[in-house]
């Protein structure tokens, strides 16, 4: 299989959803802070046909892929690989957006470790808080239970994974400055602040009261570090950065639960 | 921070919960594969409380690691890292359970996709079967919305992802034989057949229904060829694999839906 991997062109393909950020604006903040080159489907005419595509495995079996179950996909060159993580674990090294491998061989695996907690936690939680019973029903359908999930993750689960957040960006492992691990900016603080950025979206007054106690200092002291990068910041300005509204972070008031 | 990871001992240690297989099941089930060197905390004396320090952040900052936030933690020398499906990553190369690099630099991501698929559809799914409102709170104080998500995951859900393997273990990509990818055994095996394991426990009825029709073949033949393999088999027969009990899969009649 090496020669369909050996070379790769410049470009990468992200295949999501579009109308929502979604767990797609994780690739996405990779590669705008990166200055990379790629094309989204959500920004593209029939973009989500090709999305269509795969989520209902009408694509042709292209003998070296495994197809993948939804997106985020991305391709590049032949390459097609699916789940938020793995791509981001695949783009960190060529984007620059993990620790010099030579220096710090097993940067890698900090950096995909905090990235794995913060979506489970501030992603995939949040996502379940409106939709508890099933994904495949309507909010509408799952509102009592809704309710008393999203109680639940605003008293515990928010101040457990904020805390921790808090002290990872305490311990010395953060090296200086505002970011994750190593004194070095990482794709860990990107994952970190899209998913902060959704839940003060979703949980509006939970998050402005953490923000006011001040208890987590460090951890939305890195939120408004990663907003001022200029290529970031320039993205965030753009109509390419896309409202939140039916996706994972969603506002529904009876669900920003006073803490 | 290269001289702190530049050379390792032989030995690894696993840092998870006594009494049930759980998330720390998928590195153990690795680690017996490849007939590694560890220790594990579920069969030492005073492990719990190895544990129970870092679950409660007790331990010393060690100035190189991201304090993890549970368990599984895999500790091999002075590194320690936290997350299965970062574990399983790190892990993959030492023991032989990826493609090999130097034939197919991309594998490695194909693998770590099909790992987080199944850990996502069919160990975290299963466990919120159980536990949809709050993981803070007893099964007890969630029985009625236990049993609607059960009925969702066994009408929709479970179809979805056996579905998905079966598509999987189809396509090219899977090559000749039993395996997910590229005609060679890896941990995505490892994981798929846990995951497989465990519903089987939870979901007897709609697992022993799916096996007799005979639609997800390829995916049961995987179950069992991974059972079969000398080390894993010599394992499963050991007294270091714990029974389920109150972990990631329970049985409750209850939720042990008819589909």
């Amino acid at each position: 299989m090496a020669s369909h991997t050996s070379s790769k062109p410049e470009e990468y393909n992200l295949i999501y959803w579009p109308g929502i950020p979604g767990r797609g604006e994780h690739v996405r903040l990779a590669l705008e802070e990166a200055g990379a080159k790629y094309t989204d489907t959500a920004q593209t005419e029939g973009g989500i046909d090709q999305v269509l595509a795969y989520v209902n495995g009408n694509v042709p079996d292209d003998g070296i892929n495994p197809p993948p179950l939804a997106p985020p996909i991305l391709k590049h060159g032949s390459l097609v690989i699916s789940q938020t993580p793995n791509i981001l674990l695949y783009l960190g090294p060529r984007l620059g957006l993990v620790p010099d491998a030579s220096k710090d061989p097993d940067g890698l695996y900090r950096v995909n470790a905090l990235a794995l907690t913060a979506l489970d936690g501030l992603s995939n939680e949040p996502h379940d808080c409106h939709h508890p019973i099933a994904t495949g029903l309507y909010y509408e359908d799952q509102k009592p239970e809704s309710k008393r999930k999203a109680e639940d993750y605003v008293k515990s689960r928010l101040p457990k994974f904020l805390g921790y957040f808090e002290r990872v960006l305490s311990s010395k492992a953060a090296g200086d400055g505002p970011w994750l691990y190593g004194g070095s900016f990482t794709y860990a603080d990107l994952v970190l602040f899209q998913c902060l950025d959704g839940v003060k979206f979703m949980f509006r007054k939970a998050m402005a009261k953490a923000e006011r106690e001040g208890k987590y200092a460090r951890v939305f002291g890195l939120y408004e570090a990663v907003k001022e990068r200029p290529r970031i910041k320039a993205y965030l300005e753009s109509s390419r950065r896309q409202k939140y509204s039916m996706g994972i972070y969603r506002y529904y008031e009876e669900l920003d639960i006073e803490p």
